[in-house]
């Protein structure tokens, strides 16, 4: 076990009618004057946003909106919120969605405050030294944005989806309805699953030999996601297994599974270059990428680590004579998993007919801190082919 | 799942040294002038007590030290910190120690700056409103009161052990160096374990019935102290081990194992009375009182949730016919387990001979917020009379 640092600053207020506290809890962090930073119009058409406002409205927090966010969100939207930030000198983010909303929030929290172009933190030429208060309320259990210190960006002229992971991007306040997840297409609540479980494994693929605590809270997680998400795609309104994501959704991306040892990462750095450059579901991508990422594991890493995933997530019988065996099985009743949700296992089912693969791979080395893409087995640019065509099938 | 509010500022710093940030992390907390308070002379003999004050010294921080804090800590050391507090205008307070040190600590940092007596706090007379900032450097893996919101102490007078718990009690940082641990007995080891297993399973023994990712966290946290207690008491230089009990005494009672269900808290509250009377180890008092308490439950409640602890947890085998022998099998091999670590099943070998067992039943119910004693199947006197009897053996 690794020595660590571990400081979980974000305030959760997990339940039914969550959202109401927003305007409370905006007061409570110092804001007087907020940007509403929100996606499409579910929020609008679902009375969301005007529940929100109202709460604002009541404990006297002035608001601008900024809708538009799309999936894979872009630089323009951040740059656009920094103006508005400047120019009517808000002083409080709060962010209406998943991991697109709230990534975009916390690009515009860090640039505000930043004299330089803000995308100077995603190429690696700067790091933020100070941001915006920001809070979140989640309308879907997937990146785990609403108490991370991850944020990801595309830039579109250049297809670059990158990320910055510093403790500045924690929120402050994140409010978690479950019921605000109902209305998600199934195709969604299944990528959001997805999404759940890479976070998990980025972790739980570690080559430290002795984190026990960790180990486990990350197959409590992973067998509490496998558990709840069919239920959930097949009971929209279900309370139960929607609060079960929401909350694993969170628990997956702060590092509390993941303390004491390292973030593999290989896996979310090919998927963000692939869906940088194809714009496909992350959590899709994943499910493409994260099978094909333990199939090339496995023949290039001692299998123990594997084997026990497969016993103690999958339930796979112990094969002391060829642990191997043991180990694959786990990837086939993972890949079945996802394909039982509804995800894709191919570059194919994922909608990209002819991958260019040597494009994706060579992006993924030049993402700033990619001389290694990983550390369970390191991954060079030809590890990165050869994962790429697995996935393709 | 119920609603709840989670929140858990303490900051981490986890590893080899820890303690060595004393200063650096009090300053960051804006303290100027720090109360060491810690307990008897093994922080002295080991040279921890001289590492930390250099460490302050290093970073510009004042200190006065407090020694001498029993297990079970009294209030009298608690109104003499509090008067050096006031009498050399210290701002912060640093304990060094297991729970015992830093609930004294806590109780210092509320009670300094409250006009009435600290006893208050504990009585159910007063909550305190504000307190000084605490940090604290971990010694023993046992009362999680590193970063839980809990803090008991014990009136000398009348023998009263009470409990205060609020969200001001989280410490601001804690440090934790597993080595630090080494040089414990192997009973203590054995009675922090049996400690937080106990804070799990009060929060896992709850009628909610669907919190399956708090449930699956609790049962990782069980499973890796089951693993890990055995060989930390046998290789007292086992940094690994160790260290999966440390990190395990932190989740254990900081909330992550119980949020969106009800603390019972009735195991504790009797153990309380018991170690207030007859000052016996927290730890090997629950290893008496909390067996007891699930064979009293297993006559009262359903077995549903015993039988789950009973196949996940200890690896029985599930009775559909008679999910009670399954649910009686887990109890069984939970006070095997503690047996094979030193731990006492009977009042009798915790040293109480004759225990009056009266007296103890109706100071349980005297204590303040039990006119209900527990959650799981509520206990009236009568009841915890009861618990007594089979603790008795």
């Amino acid at each position: 076990m690794l020595n660590f640092s571990f400081h979980l600053p974000t305030q959760f207020e997990f339940g039914t009618g969550a959202e109401r506290k927003a305007g409370e809890m905006i007061a409570r962090f110092g804001g007087k004057r907020a940007l509403v930073h929100y996606g499409g119009g579910s929020a609008v058409r679902s009375g969301l946003l005007a529940r929100v406002l109202e709460s604002l409205d009541a404990a006297g927090i002035a608001h601008v909106e900024l809708g538009g966010v799309m999936p894979n969100p872009r630089d323009e939207l951040v740059y656009q919120g920094i103006q508005m930030v400047r120019d009517q000198q808000l002083d409080f983010i709060l962010a209406i969605g998943g991991g697109s909303s709230i990534d975009s929030g916390k690009a515009i929290a860090a640039g505000a405050l930043y004299d330089g172009d803000f995308w100077d933190f995603f190429c690696g030429k700067a790091l933020p030294e100070t941001a915006l208060p920001l809070g979140c309320i989640l309308t879907i259990a997937a990146a785990g944005s609403e108490s991370s210190n991850s944020c990801v960006i595309t830039q579109a002229s250049t297809q670059q989806k990158r990320g910055l992971n510093v403790e500045l991007n924690r929120p402050r306040f994140a409010l978690m309805n479950p019921e605000l997840t109902y209305t998600l297409p199934a195709y969604q609540t299944a990528a959001g699953a997805t999404d759940i479980m890479a976070h998990v494994m980025e972790r739980y693929f570690s080559n430290e030999p002795e984190s026990d605590v960790t180990d486990r809270l990350c197959e409590a997680i992973l067998c509490s996601v496998v558990k709840a998400a069919p239920i959930a795609i097949e009971n929209p309104n279900d309370y139960d297994s929607h609060a079960q994501l929401m909350w694993a959704s969170t628990i997956a991306h702060n590092n509390t599974c993941g303390v004491g040892r390292v973030f593999d990462g290989a896996s979310h750095k090919i998927e963000h270059e692939l869906s940088g450059i194809y714009d496909v579901a992350h959590g899709a991508g994943l499910a493409v990428v994260f099978p094909a990422w333990l199939r090339w594991q496995l023949t290039h890493h001692e299998p123990s680590k594997l084997v026990q995933f497969a016993v103690r997530v999958w339930g796979c019988d112990i094969d002391l004579g060829h642990p191997e065996r043991c180990a694959m099985q786990g990837i086939e009743r993972y890949e079945a998993f996802l394909r039982s949700i509804g995800m894709p296992l191919t570059l194919r089912e994922l909608g990209i007919e002819n991958p260019d693969i040597q494009r994706i791979a060579d992006g993924t080395r030049r993402n700033p801190g990619t001389d290694v893409c990983g550390f369970f087995t390191p991954m060079d640019t030809a590890a990165i082919v050869e994962l790429l065509q697995i996935a393709n099938g």
